[in-house]
């Protein structure tokens, strides 16, 4: 088996990652467990791999990061409002 | 500005991002709001990148993916464990 296709599998395991999790935080708006910071990082870092990707005009990067940037920045503005809903 | 710095930024930020998660649901034990799927994803996504980072022989891919895969093991774990109390 060429090891390519692990690379393919690692690829698509992480571009669909957060789509369950934005869908569940969307659906219940319960944020109380997930980390702020983890999602700051995570957005901050889909954001830099774009960039990177687009200086590098790398594909996989591009259309990974696409995803997770879209998902996690849903998944923050979350946690961001529903945390504000709560101490107001 | 050397564009390989982004993918510094980017790989610290994706190595370090699953900790604080990691750290927050051990303490609180919080997992009500945490996606089983995107979790398993995670897992699954970060041992096929060691793997291909293994066969790639690739350090940077090697040791971002050592970290993201401790700490996305530790929650999974959480999750299985708090969610089978619960039920239980």
């Amino acid at each position: 088996m060429n090891f390519v296709i692990i690379g393919y599998f690692a690829a698509f395991f992480t571009a669909f990652s957060f789509l369950p999790q934005a869908i569940k935080t969307i659906k219940t708006r319960d944020v109380r467990g997930l980390s702020l910071i983890t999602y700051l990082f995570l957005f901050l870092g889909s954001v830099s791999w774009l960039v990177y990707g687009y200086f590098l005009n790398d594909l996989p990067i591009l259309t990974t990061n696409t995803l997770t940037t879209i998902s996690t920045s849903i998944i923050l503005f979350l946690i961001f409002k529903e945390r504000k809903n709560t101490y107001n």
